[in-house]
């Protein structure tokens, strides 16, 4: 693969600063562009070392307005870092749009790294280079721009480069054993990067090879594209979108894949098989529902001990007991050990980002509970129903959904979803007693009516979010609430037996 | 002090339901109040275990809507606390304005705990409450409510309480040895709680002592308190502010002190004593600036194994040059232990919270640097000058700029705070230099030639700073700029220097 890059490129100085100036004021222009934009672009520096990567990261910094530009680099992952699921540290670190993230090698330092000194099996190898493509497919599909430069030199340059380097006196520190360690090991390091580029490049995300053997040369290759490719990118977004086919109902594909697919004969969507009969009388309710948060409280400890962290998401119908609930779990834990995020609509900054951004900020590190009251199945329900998401968004999302979760149970996590169900004329009872109740009142306002009015819309998108997102490692608890007693315990109940399974 | 708490208090059921339904209708209309307005609350529990403490917080989140709600527990500093300055923890997490904050403990655990056990001295005792003082201070001085509620039980009432717990099997994990060992340290908790309570109870954050015998006694207690001092805040607050009178010129009291003050003919203001005509020529800069990085990189590699932490801070005219002279650190060190911070106008949600809040946040943990391209000192600078603080605001904020500092530093880390001084002549040919550059034409704004015809009033804000915010632990350093290759040689050399006296 690196044996087509063409070599020995070298540029003058005089011709350098020929073009030197023009570039710059297009790049700035560009940048300047992009600023208006809603969509970020991400500069990514792999490759050989002494090949120009912090060099070039420099350049961009300098020639462009540092205020926009975000740089990154990552070591080996700190204890904290170790805390959360891997790519964490990456996604709360994505530029917000019209920036842009210049990183330094970023997520293919240490599957390369590790793999080369033999630290990383093959098969957990290829799992984080598929997590690559998800994390950076997830960002593209949102419109984020993904520019990748693979920084080549060859065996003899980089040898006489790092030379080079230790004979000048203030450059020396640049050099260190592992360096030269790496360059020992060149031919492997350059067989895990063909595998690497490989399986990471991508239309949406495709590798560009440089040849880094010339300061001047490769200065302007990266930066030259650098220009080009945003400004294609800005003039492609600006034009009109071609309209995504919607697949034809009962197909079930991955983008669109309409509400009506589970609504067919042979089988009953999820929401109806719910039994919302069961019901549980006051003096069973306050008999089990102490001893239920006693058991949870143990377990609560349990999972603290060995570090656990769990992940808990309510949704379910306006007024169905999610607030109710949530206080009946977080009676068993410390305040110490869980937060309570309520989903309203995102903020600004949040607004600036893909949309699971602000939620993989929330993930909660080892030993904690984060309850979510209400979460980024927003993204599949209101946003879809009300038409805040477009076809193309909510379609992909349940792909995104599930790969973002998978990583939260990959880390170790418990992930429980429970959407909590009632039927319309229960909900309509409890309307009734908000609107009656002076201190309920304000729980209750037009939009509730407004989402009523569209139960059966709901009820579409609830039942294929439920099909499409419940995954064995983490499946939909539907659980009937029409008798708020039954429910709690129910919830409860099924918490610490997932718990009980998981600490095993 | 807790003998004049009223004993025996306690409401009957019909009692507390007959007023319950109007409080929890009042409180929701006063949570509606405040969502309008631009103080945030904070609620804060102390007192003795068992007597109410987290119950009155949940009960809180019950009765009004827990989406504007923040709760909150401190445990003992973790790892990644204990990184950062103490109160880190504590500024990261203050509510947003028109939010209210709950908080169990929170900053008066640690102290109240340790000085118990014996695990503080009594000078770092006092030095923990003169800082919660500072905080709270600095926070209701921003227009935030603080109300704190000391719950009290006498040593008969909470082995009582204990031992109820123990007795129901369900309740039973709330009391556990820890619990049992702070009883029999009662009185030493009491006369420990008695010193905190003296020392920080302030008008602006007064406690209030309440038996916490009686579980609708004290609910009522404190949910009436809550509501009424929510809405007299409220209420004085949409009154229009009597004007704060600017001190008169020359006494350099703390709030105001005009700029005058430093004028006098006494001494001459700090910026003009600064020699401008110093200058270094290319070959001596070329040969001094690899040194010079090799010393920092050095220096760098020093203090990231001793775990110590840099904060640079980088004020100075429009094109004095901080952006090079960054980069010309930044070279010396590696890209994953250095961030770059930017400070333009706060975006929304670091509008909603105090102006140091988005500054606290990027303190830097141990071992990596922070730099700041412009600071926290925009609020006696550009805020000032502009407007866009009140003369009360920038006034009090050189203590607040003093004691954040005093934080950092006492923290062990390494504080620096640059201004890169030019006159008026050289700005106005490096402004034509940009002007006539077209990759350089984005540097100048319309902006730039305003702020260069306030030059004398900024010049005597920037006087006024550096005289009340050198501090014997983080002094001003004024850097002549005249001529940049000078410039950056003295930062960089004035870095090492810092840096080598403090790693010793």
């Amino acid at each position: 693969m690196f044996d087509q890059i063409e070599r020995g490129n070298a540029v003058g100085k005089r011709e350098f600063n020929a073009v030197a100036s023009e570039l710059r004021t297009s790049l700035i222009l560009t940048q300047q562009e992009l600023r208006k934009a809603d969509c970020p672009v991400l500069i990514i520096f792999g490759g050989v070392d002494g090949a120009g990567k912090s060099e070039l990261a420099g350049l961009l910094n300098e020639w462009m307005d540092p205020r926009w530009i975000v740089t990154r680099a990552y070591g080996p992952r700190t204890r904290r870092e170790k805390t959360r699921p891997e790519f964490w540290r990456y996604w709360v670190d994505i530029p917000p749009k019209g920036q842009i993230g210049v990183y330094l090698s970023a997520w293919y330092s240490q599957p390369l790294v590790d793999r080369v000194y033999g630290r990383l099996k093959k098969r957990r190898f290829e799992l984080d280079l598929s997590r690559i493509k998800e994390f950076e497919r997830c960002l593209a599909d949102d419109g984020a721009l993904i520019l990748k430069f693979w920084m080549h030199l060859d065996k003899g340059q980089q040898k006489r480069r790092l030379r080079k380097l230790e004979k000048q006196p203030e450059q020396h520190w640049k050099v260190d054993e592992q360096d030269w360690r790496n360059w020992e090991n060149y031919d492997r390091f350059i067989e895990v990067a063909e595998r690497i580029i490989e399986q990471t490049d991508a239309p949406y995300a495709p590798w560009r090879l440089v040849d880094g053997g010339d300061a001047r040369y490769r200065s302007l290759v990266v930066l030259r594209t650098v220009r080009e490719a945003i400004g294609d990118h800005l003039a492609r977004r600006a034009r009109p979108q071609p309209a995504v086919q919607p697949p034809a109902a009962g197909n079930g594909a991955e983008n669109g894949g309409g509400a009506a697919a589970y609504r067919g004969p042979t089988s009953r969507p999820p929401l109806a098989r719910v039994d919302l009969g069961a019901s549980v009388d006051k003096p069973e309710y306050n008999e089990k529902l102490p001893n239920l948060r006693r058991r949870l409280n143990e377990l609560y400890r349990r999972a603290k001990d060995r570090e656990m962290a769990s992940v808990l998401v309510f949704e379910g119908w306006d007024a169905a007991g999610k607030g109710g609930t949530i206080r009946r779990i977080t009676a068993a834990l410390d305040a110490r050990d869980y937060r309570i995020y309520p989903v309203a609509a995102p903020n600004d900054l949040e607004n600036s980002h893909h949309y699971l951004w602000r939620f993989w900020q929330r993930i909660p590190r080892d030993g904690k509970f984060a309850i979510f009251d209400r979460s980024w199945y927003g993204r599949v329900m209101v946003e879809r129903v009300e038409g805040f998401a477009s076809e193309a968004e909510w379609g992909r999302a349940f792909r995104e959904i599930r790969e973002f979760e998978d990583q939260i149970v990959g880390h170790g996590t418990l992930l429980m979803k429970f959407w909590l169900h009632i039927d319309p004329d229960e909900q309509a009872r409890r309307f009734q007693s908000r609107a009656e109740t002076p201190y309920k009142n304000w729980k209750l306002t037009d939009e509730d009516w407004r989402n009523r009015d569209r139960w059966r819309e709901y009820e579409a998108a609830v039942n294929e979010m439920v099909t499409r997102t419940s995954t064995a490692a983490a499946p939909w608890q539907l659980v009937p609430f029409n008798d708020k007693r039954h429910g709690r315990l129910d919830v409860l109940t099924r918490l610490c037996e997932a718990m009980e399974r998981k600490l095993g």
